[in-house]
């Protein structure tokens, strides 16, 4: 299975299962990783197709000298810029070695006893809170509803548990809660004394007017924070980056947990190097992801794919009958084509993939194949 | 105080609290951080000062678009270089976000309430250790025994406790326990189940010959963990990287207990290209800071200062009365040379500061300005 460490994204492990019968090279018999990635069309991860900024590769080839030095531990240079860039203080920052680590010091921080989810969800919101000795209770979203979960299901699941998680988009379906559906949950949360983390991880992708974050309001609840992420808009995820917004209190007790130097380098300095990209890199993603979407969209509707009309830049895609993710997955993926099983996701069923937004070539390519595959049928 | 974060090697601060006073043009306003260290000779961090070995820098620069990527979330090309290295297997090892990052696992894998170390040592044992809810209890090393601790004082708190660290060579005085007193507590360990951490960050730069290591017994002792930094030796600090060795159990509870991606790409990568630069950099590193010890050593001597003979790459050094390691520190830091106060650890004095071993031309220099400056006297 490609999903070995569960989550898509695995070039190695994809080598392993696929390098040798690809009749592609590896370069170095080590298979995808280190730069190699290019034998792959890789739909299993969910990275901006445009690449990091432009510059931020060159700027990071010249500042490569500050991997001998420490890093800053207290993130000061890039907690600024980020401030500037939320609209919020730098004491409502917390800087994480990916937002993954930044979940983890969430779940350290409050300690909680119940963790709530809404399946199908990212799978970490359940791995790091098992792994931090919370037990998990979970709602799930109804297929007829594009598996988002009811916004009254969710709130009695608060009433249960210490702390919720809420994918804002959504993952691997990319819908949207509506911030009024937010600000009721978060409401509720300051009444009972609960969490709310709200992981905005892909909501760079969607156009700011668009957007349903209770970031604007963020300062009237105490209890609620903001995940986010920088490697996937950016295009780092080997770097490790992603922030929290949350009141200056919960964002030092996060701090107060965090392991001193976690946040390397050369993470910071592109941190900072895509802040000041500034806002036309911003913009031709969110057009391109736009209209990629939607034609990636179409083409897996004719595919005769069901597919729910997400917002980020993935698309969740249940195949026709009788195709399994794990059939598909494997013969994409001996053609160099790497899409991400979601027939593990609680609520998802064995046909359910999920697929990057890519650039319209590369999608060209992955729609072609697609249909040849389903074309030829289920047994070669 | 230059230590605002509790450790040394913090550039930005040393910009922030020298920077404008010492006359040495900061190149972008920022300070030291990105790359810029050159504004200070720091001997306040404990890093190789041959820098990374031949070629890693440029083999990282041609390697950068590793970056787009997610790392390898089961670091298995470097484990598998890392278990030739210590002549382990790969199921013996975890991959840590720096040696800090390799101790958090093992606290979080072993839960302790209570966790004894032997004061003075490395500040992120104690700070762990309560950061995760545990209990610290201490024994102090004399200043008759350069700080080392008594063997029958440490078996008596692993008696007391659920998990020992321990520093060989021991930071900041830099001395080895012996071999056979290792063997001690890690039989006792055996006997009452708890587990002994042996932090060898700084072992790298002792003589293969000299060094008093528990690796090649390990197999005997399941409750014993050796904790090892690759940004010190190979001066990566920047980028992250440690490993543990241990029993494949302990090694997989800790694992269990690692977020996904919590080792970079690149600190990946540089790990591979520096184990794979081979004997004659380790050789040239340990001749160097080996001549290069005895030679600051004698020097401090002559200064008036009281110096214990430790094995690694720094020294703790006991200035001549009434100095404080304030008042030099700062002197030294207004004139663009960082040392490491060591006021702040419990059984050491207002007079302690640390020093790195760097290269003979840096060596002079912070030699000649503390000789002055000692000459000068406290109030000029």
């Amino acid at each position: 299975m490609l999903e070995k460490y569960g989550h898509g994204g695995d070039l190695l492990t994809a080598a392993e299962l696929y390098g040798s019968k690809s009749g592609k090279e590896s370069q170095d018999g080590h298979g995808g990783h280190g730069g190699h990635s290019g034998i792959f069309l890789d739909f299993s991860a969910n990275i901006n197709p445009l690449g990091p900024p432009p510059g931020v590769l060159e700027s990071l080839r010249e500042l490569l000298p500050a991997v001998t030095a420490y890093p800053d531990p207290g993130h000061r240079r890039l907690k600024r810029m980020l401030a500037e860039h939320t609209g919020t203080g730098a004491d409502w920052l917390t800087v994480g070695n990916g937002a993954a680590e930044s979940m983890a010091l969430l779940l350290l921080a409050v300690g909680p006893r119940t963790v709530g989810i809404a399946e199908p969800c990212f799978s970490e919101y359940r791995q790091l809170a098992e792994q931090f000795g919370a037990v998990v209770k979970s709602v799930q979203g109804a297929s007829a509803r594009d598996y988002k979960a009811n916004v009254e299901d969710l709130a009695a699941l608060l009433e249960q548990v210490d702390l919720l998680f809420l994918g804002q988009p959504n993952n691997p379906n990319g819908v949207q809660y509506a911030v009024e559906e937010l600000t009721q949950l978060a409401e509720q949360a300051e009444r009972t004394g609960t969490y709310l983390a709200v992981d905005e991880a892909f909501i760079d992708f969607i156009d700011p007017g668009r957007r349903q974050s209770l970031l604007p309001e963020l300062a009237r609840f105490p209890h609620t924070v903001l995940v986010r992420s920088m490697t996937k808009f950016y295009a780092i995820p080997g770097l490790r980056l992603g922030y929290t917004v949350a009141h200056p209190a919960l964002a030092a007790a996060m701090t107060g947990k965090q392991v001193t130097w976690s946040v390397n380098a050369l993470a910071l300095l592109a941190g900072e190097a895509c802040l000041l990209s500034g806002a036309a890199y911003e913009r031709r993603t969110r057009s391109l992801i736009t209209a990629e979407r939607e034609s990636l969209r179409s083409g897996l509707l004719e595919l005769g794919c069901k597919v729910p009309p997400g917002e980020a830049n993935f698309l969740l895609c249940s195949l026709p009958s009788p195709w399994t993710a794990a059939e598909l997955q494997d013969r994409m993926g001996r053609s160099g084509i790497l899409v991400r099983s979601c027939a593990m996701y609680p609520g998802l069923e064995a046909g359910h993939i999920r697929v990057a937004v890519k650039g319209p070539e590369d999608n060209a390519v992955l729609l072609q194949r697609m249909g040849e595959i389903l074309k030829a049928g289920m047994t070669e």
